[in-house]
């Protein structure tokens, strides 16, 4: 059986179950969408991913083929198991919010991250009393030795894939990002769908 | 009058109420302590320090001086006013917990800046439902143009300061990290005690 793919709208988030075992495939159908992705103990949501916990398991400033996410008890929750994308993704910056947008020069509210895992959570029946830093899957921050930091567009390809292993139980959620002020979405500043599957 | 230098102590933390406006003043005593570092509203506790959120504020991988942390609400509660420290601080790494401590051999408590976090709080009455990812001042986490991260010592020297200035009413809390397994306190692995001033 050939697992569905499940779109993550424009602008908009998805949340499902996994199994322990189970691997998560998430393909960046048009190429330059981030996707911002949290994950959370299917058993107690107080136990979730954590990017300051993972950065002091592995070492690095982002995960690598093979690294793998830990809790914020420290336990293995998703190791990166597939990557065709050319390996650029964020562990550093905060979902978007509306503060964030605000701070853009919006005056209106702008569908964001923060919003969108709530709500993803909801069609599930679950609520999470936090918003985790995500894992931002394909999102382009560049560091200098210096350590300055910069918003960079995607370089990823239309139809490259992450697949990520679930070592436990879990509720995956995802967020296909908003931004369409800053060039994080790519050039044409256009948020669109993207896809995963379980299986 | 001159502000009362207050103690923390050795593997412990301490916390304190400051003013909007008040500079706190944070003195790495024997020159190589790493002093865990958190602020919260203190008028709404939800509200705290965010480094994912502080990142993405000033573009940075540490704060330099004059750069302003932010809130997980994107608002301004700590600038970095002074520095005599050589500079070195890191936004990367989550608070040290007794998982931490299982992960390096630990087979009995080990003291912790998470635990010392809540025992800080709890001598104001207070407490916090997460531990947010501390700013971790004197912290030496190194990295790599390839991303790669390490432990390392303080390049800070007995006697030298941080002072930061308070941008809304806050809680401050501070724990004298007990790591003595890395050499993140400095190669002979003695954690110390550090001391702070507000005023």
């Amino acid at each position: 059986m050939t697992a569905a793919m499940v779109t993550i709208p424009a602008r908009r988030g998805k949340a499902a179950r996994v199994r322990e075992g189970q691997k998560i495939t998430v393909v960046n159908t048009y190429g330059s969408q981030v996707v911002d992705t949290w994950a959370f103990n299917a058993a107690d949501l107080t136990e979730r991913m954590s990017m300051e916990h993972s950065r002091a398991y592995f070492l690095k400033l982002r995960p690598g083929l093979g690294d793998t996410l830990v809790t914020n008890q420290r336990r293995p929750i998703l190791t990166l198991a597939e990557d065709t994308s050319g390996g650029v993704h964020d562990t550093l910056m905060a979902a978007c919010d509306n503060p964030r947008y605000e701070l853009l020069g919006c005056t209106e509210y702008h569908d964001n991250c923060t919003d969108n895992l709530t709500a993803a959570l909801a069609e599930l029946g679950l609520t999470t009393p936090t918003t985790p830093s995500p894992l931002n899957l394909f999102m382009h921050i560049p560091w200098t030795v210096e350590g300055i930091l910069a918003w960079d567009e995607p370089v990823s390809q239309a139809g490259s894939h992450v697949t990520l292993q679930a070592e436990m139980d879990l509720v995956v959620a995802f967020s296909a990002c908003p931004q369409d002020i800053l060039p994080i979405n790519g050039r044409a500043r256009q948020p669109t769908e993207a896809h995963f599957r379980i299986g």
